[in-house]
């Protein structure tokens, strides 16, 4: 390996050296406060690790107010406590058991590359996700079930569909963590699920009363 | 999971209605054809969920140019092909194979709680990590050839020490991806390990030449 | 002074922004009548400087509608005509005389660091509160009355009962200015004792009947 | 005082209602740990007491964000540790010794009466400030400084002017606590001048190095 890490793109060397004289010194105090005191986050995110979606910006966020963890779709697998490394799961727990947070929110959005993958792999347009050796179809397959539920819908546009439903399923999954249902039913935090469109900026957010998405 | 969904906070839903009303529309041609034409990152950034860390803010980021995957202490596995779901791995996947970004960034970062944990886990000061129920515990064992390299070493500051060991087992650990192998001898990406001071704004880059985090 | 004043922190800009796009846009015309008109608050609140302690959002206020005194503790002082300068006895003054105010309502709440910090140097574990020099020690020895009831009554829970003499208190001095209860007797102003529970959001009454707090 | 505390107007009671049947209950969690682990604000602001002024909209103010102290025409006076009540003084001490804020944010606005009632008082066209018993008069004194330094630039606007002298006054006063020019040469705070126009809902800032207020 020792060959092979590379010096920082200097574009980027001048964007950070940018930063450190403006944005940090001015806000020097806070940072310092944030790196004594730690974090008390007031929410987790659950995002997409898309490029497009900039969940700081999109919430005007101040350091230190949002946890975030950002995989392929959005996805959270269901309670799987058998001792292997669960990335996802880590993340949803240290926010809840360590920092508490109130807030658990789950954001999709539109022409995922993700969902699509999911779409052509379960419609079968995707063999080479089927592989065994295939990461991101093996992850995709947590939105199995979503697949099939829109497909006995059969909606007009349902890769659309499908990124709804990788919200869903998230908050399904989420909800078979024991910690999660135990800080929901102590009314320690709330679950929010949303899908952003990056074509036209718009924001839906899942209603469970309704089973909807309804556009903010 | 129905009767848990909750409207967003409001102070959110300003925030993001000013957002849709600003930068969103000052920017739509823009979002309108990442949209349309997807998005084409130059980097994939690996980070952790932790809220004082902002990528975007740091490195300037235009929408569209960084995939970001966030997880606890911003660990990658080892390449284990074994048709379970990998979050991590299928992100470095789908980066490097479908988006063919050209650099790969590991970006740790100072008073990071899960580096914190590992460490004490390793000690033995925290018996609940070490619980095969606890997803946080399994996820940072990923880390503990980096403790046992620091403990080898034994520095006046080990926690500090096993922030970078977290970006060099990182970086270490991808180059087990096959794909990740034969794109940096193509050439066509290149790895970068950087960690990240929050209380003084500093970003230090590693140096596989010397096998040390200098400055930028 | 002048090399120290620094720009905005970009995200505060940025919401601000966001406001300005919507918000005020949305409410152009009553803005400008505002403006051109001048203010006409129906009510005066005299409430905690406490970042918990959201007035607005609490009484749903519009914009206008409220002119608001916030300092440590919600304290009045007594009417002390001396020509020092006492900013909460020129807000009251203008508020009545200026403004006509037809409520004047003095908001309390739980956990405040003020009345705690008032509990602990009127019984001594504080010193440094009371050194000549404490702005906040000085200010707070308003409170003192307050603490000598309560300490008479000895209650289970001294600091919860402090923070409702510190709205007390208030009322009291408040009859002390000769504009307050000139405007009382011709019935021109009614005065009103609350105290906002922070955890779980309940809001009590002062009922001068039975001298209680009763919730609402 | 009995007699004349009076039960809250009942529109103001169901608004109450409807905020804990909604914003409360939906951030039940959010509002417990704040009670529990006490506020963090990032940030004080002194403000107008003006009804028209709304710093927690224009901010997008999440619960704990801003230590708020509201007076008229957001003065601060000059050190005078004379074991006095200064209840500026005591919330500025607080947010700076306890609370430890990372910036100190003056914001002035618009047709502000109190402005106004000190141009006027300082020249000679309101003699009921004048009288020894006028707490409003005595505390607009504050501004006489900047009054003088208006009347000599004797500029088209001297009301608008004399509203930034009420900025530059106060962050001028703020220097001269010691624990204020501590924390600005430690660098544990900044400072930060804004007026804010109520009828174009603009802001503008205040920047030392030109001595000017320039429009965000």
């Amino acid at each position: 390996m020792r060959e092979h890490a590379k010096p920082l793109p200097s574009y980027l060397v001048g964007r950070y050296r940018g930063w450190h004289a403006t944005s940090y010194t001015e806000n020097r105090a806070w940072y310092r406060r944030l790196a004594e005191e730690g974090q008390r986050p007031r929410s987790m995110i659950i995002a997409c690790c898309d490029s497009r979606v900039h969940v700081t910006s999109m919430f005007g966020a101040d350091q230190g107010e949002f946890f975030i963890h950002r995989n392929i779709a959005n996805l959270v697998p269901q309670f799987t406590p058998d001792g292997d490394h669960h990335g996802t799961s880590a993340a949803v727990e240290y926010a809840v058991k360590n920092l508490r947070v109130a807030h658990m929110i789950v954001l999709g959005h539109s022409s995922c590359g993700g969902v699509e993958g999911c779409h052509a792999m379960c419609s079968g347009q995707a063999p080479e996700l089927e592989e065994k050796t295939s990461f991101t179809g093996a992850w995709l397959n947590l939105l199995r079930p979503g697949y099939e539920r829109v497909t006995e819908r059969n909606p007009a546009d349902p890769v659309t569909e499908l990124e709804r439903e990788a919200v869903k399923v998230s908050l399904e999954n989420l909800m078979t963590f024991p910690f999660v249902r135990e800080a929901l039913d102590d009314d320690r935090m709330t679950l929010h699920g949303l899908r952003h469109d990056i074509s036209e900026g718009l924001l839906e957010q899942y209603d469970s009363a309704t089973d909807r998405f309804e556009t903010i």
